[in-house]
């Protein structure tokens, strides 16, 4: 009977693993469309991608797949493995969910989500949000479906969606982190607002494209991305995403924005790392897949942040921003670009904003799509209520939509619920790197002489390695030895940027 | 009851558009393979590709085809409408001829492909056929399989895969097309040989790799190739493909082989410009393929010989390369360049051979692939007979594998009976260029102009919009007149090459 049961979980791992290859073909097409597509073929695409997902939807609901889950279950074998029985534990939970959702929603989605990201890209080039208006509603009509097929007992739309990106978060435990949260971030910004901003004159340098490109990838080799099963492009919007055994990572380049290059390909590749930390034998199953969103993210902010707006960062990136950006770099100093990094100004775009404000962007969301998905806010009011936020949380006022409500392309993609993680990854990543610097005897000396192996492989050990063998509170907990907090977050924001505005 | 069966056909067309769907997704991943993917993902790769043909197969297969079938074949109005009854008549062959193949060969065949190509890569760049060997002996015994599952009666092997490639031809006729045209060719050649040979420098000027592409790309937009249904990249070894509703193009630069890289790139976009001129409307059916090889072939014969390298064209293309190319067009003319595009020299790689030559690389592999599938040669035999053929039929020694029978893909990608369609192709080609120079009144003097659309949109409206609704011989009849014939050919290069070479 043993042997019997061993065979169920074979047969159930390599029903997955086939499952995960048609969704990791559909990562490739996915990321096709927004690097190589021709514009043309984006309606072909959409029929592709909504296939694939029906195709991988089907599999995983396969009705064979709880008999397997059920002879798991009973056999004493897989349960004494600590990583099969995770295994199997976190398949039941994928099957459930899964099983709630039919089939056409799941192709309606998948083809709604590829034109609806198309539509979005043209009213958002064009400024025109009457343009995008009927796909956002159409996608608010799906989501809410698609969480009322999700949701239990009672349970918001909201929760239900977001626990598919960060397991076990509610919205009423955001609220708690973000309300004094934001208090602090805002009394912060005041504060600043007494002493000395930095000169960022080098973020606004004008670079051959080309230096810029060699520059950055420079930076992603040092932290130790690889090529070998990775590769770095270009699109309108950076992305990282794993399309197999590769992982693929993109940046954009602006002629007089260095820094936002480099931010965004460190952003990037920091979360390459995490999927390359990832045990390639376990590819195709629980564990081989990351925990949540925000613990992803918290990998992206930790070397965007941590380490590159850090003044021993930019002591052994400044010679390599001489070599490759040549005379560009000319009157300026490493101290001073460090300074530059941090600067902080309330902005219209949550991509570019900095470590201080980024976070009331995300409040405005978090907010709206809460609205929209409870049906309290019609998509038609969205600019409105945008725009309301934007002064209310930020202080400034919203021009036009293109810098408004049309700049991110999460909501096309049927991302509702996900917008939070953002934040959350920030309070991870200070709350890792701290415990990192405990651990390691001190990042910035290591830093300063580009020395990132330490740090890479710390992370890998503690968070990357186990994919979803624990859930985010829990491997917080494990990592750092406390529950999830917004103060190491805040104090290094507040020592770091109280030094560069000159009120240490 | 029209209704029912309108139904029947309506079903099946949807049914046939998804497992197309498949099979395009499955051809982003390969053209991805050769263009884009990091070198160690090639493993998952091949399982992606592996599931997607077993997909696509279960799909082309399913059982309920035979009764859609059915029910169309008893619907007087889809007999009556020349388009659906064709579809439904190539459906009916595609289903019969799946149903043959067992699901695990296909899906064997998909892995062992992507994994046999990559190690042809390696093999080829290690000059080290025994590398590759076993794979080769791999694919010929799964080739062997999937020829017995398909062949009827006495068919033998090779012509029951041919005819996947170049329905209706056989290895018997076309040993009737071979036999002349090898002697007239071989005369040909030694007539040349009395001739004065044109100066070939041009052929080896050192060329900044970005002004060839900038050239190129030029040129293949001249032709009408459009970028909003596809693109052009650089690959090992250049092809053409279509990933959906965008067709795919690659070509590849060597710094002193700008000729190469043209002729490359005007083949490719020929096969582009026949693909892009099937109907859209029919993408997922048969009327929305192209009908054979050989066709195909002779669409990027055409434009890479008949155009490309014809004196008219570089008239009107030795501006062009003037202003791309710069200094390294100095102390050339047009005239010069044209008899440089057409030097005859026997040469060992077959990408490489000028027109007269060309057939010759194609016979040895014609001779040889017969006798890999029918047993009589070992592959570990292979490369002594390469050598041997090409002594015989070429008149030249073969110093490595690299330069020998590792030059080509085909074989690792199960290309088997594929070869024959090249030299078909240039044999259609020639055909096809006198007719369309007959209908259009000189072509001549419409290349010098830079007018290529006429010759473009004659050969969409004969050719390219009909799909597979008529079979090869008969599409040659219709467009020319004639039958398939080797004399245009010949016309067509002793008449070009004798005046090259001064004996006119």
């Amino acid at each position: 009977m043993g042997l019997c049961m061993q065979g169920s979980y074979q047969t159930l791992l390599e029903h997955q693993r086939r499952a995960w290859l048609l969704g990791s073909a559909a990562a490739l097409l996915a990321w096709d469309q927004e690097t190589q597509m021709p514009p043309g073929a984006g309606d072909v695409r959409a029929e592709q991608l909504a296939q694939l997902a029906e195709l991988q939807h089907q599999r995983i609901t396969d009705p064979r797949v709880a008999d397997w889950l059920a002879a798991c279950a009973g056999d004493a074998s897989v349960q004494a493995d600590p990583e099969r029985s995770a295994n199997v534990r976190l398949w039941r939970l994928d099957h459930a969910r899964a099983t709630k959702l039919p089939g056409s929603l799941v192709h309606a989605l998948a083809e709604l989500e590829s034109k609806a990201q198309q539509a979005w890209a043209t009213a958002r080039s064009k400024d025109d949000f009457r343009r995008f208006q009927p796909w956002l509603e159409r996608m608010v009509a799906l989501q809410q479906q698609k969480a009322d097929c999700l949701r239990t007992g009672t349970q918001s739309r909201w929760d239900a969606l977001a626990d598919l990106y960060e397991p076990g978060m509610t919205a009423a435990q955001l609220r708690e982190l973000f309300g004094p949260l934001r208090t602090r971030l805002v009394a912060l910004r005041q504060h600043l607002g007494t002493g000395q901003a930095p000169d960022d004159r080098f973020s606004r340098v004008v670079i051959d494209q080309a230096a810029q490109e060699v520059f950055v990838r420079a930076v992603a080799n040092a932290m130790g991305f690889d090529g070998k099963l990775g590769r770095l492009d270009r699109s309108a919007h950076p992305f990282c995403t794993r399309v197999g055994a590769d992982v693929r990572l993109t940046t954009r380049f602006h002629r007089d924005r260095v820094l936002d290059a480099l931010g965004s390909t460190m952003h990037e590749a920091g979360h390459g790392l995490y999927e390359q930390g990832l045990e390639l034998g376990n590819l195709g199953t629980p564990l081989g897949e990351a925990v949540s969103l925000g613990i992803h993210e918290s990998q992206s902010r930790l070397w965007e942040n941590h380490v590159g707006r850090s003044a021993a960062f930019w002591r052994w990136c400044w010679p390599q921003a001489q070599q490759h950006l040549g005379r560009a770099c000319d009157g300026h100093d490493a101290e001073g670009i460090y300074r530059a990094a941090n600067l902080v100004r309330p902005s219209l775009i949550r991509v570019e904003a900095d470590e201080a404000t980024y976070d009331l962007h995300i409040m405005v969301r978090f907010e709206l799509e809460q609205a929209l998905l409870d049906g309290s806010l019609a998509v038609a009011e969205l600019p409105y209520h945008w725009n309301r936020l934007y002064r209310d949380y930020l202080g400034i006022a919203v021009p036009d939509d293109r810098n408004g409500c049309l700049q991110d392309v999460h909501w096309s993609c049927g991302l509702f619920g996900y917008f939070p993680t953002y934040t959350l990854g920030n309070l991870y990543a200070a709350q890792f790197a701290a415990a990192a610097d405990r651990e390691l005897g001190g990042l910035a000396r290591q830093f300063e002489n580009g020395q990132f192996a330490p740090l890479r492989e710390w992370l890998r050990r503690q968070i990357h390695r186990h994919g979803r063998l624990y859930e985010p509170a829990e491997l917080c907990l494990r990592v750092t030895g406390q529950p999830l907090s917004s103060q190491p977050f805040l104090q290094h924001l507040e020592s770091k940027l109280g030094r560069v505005y000159g009120l240490g």
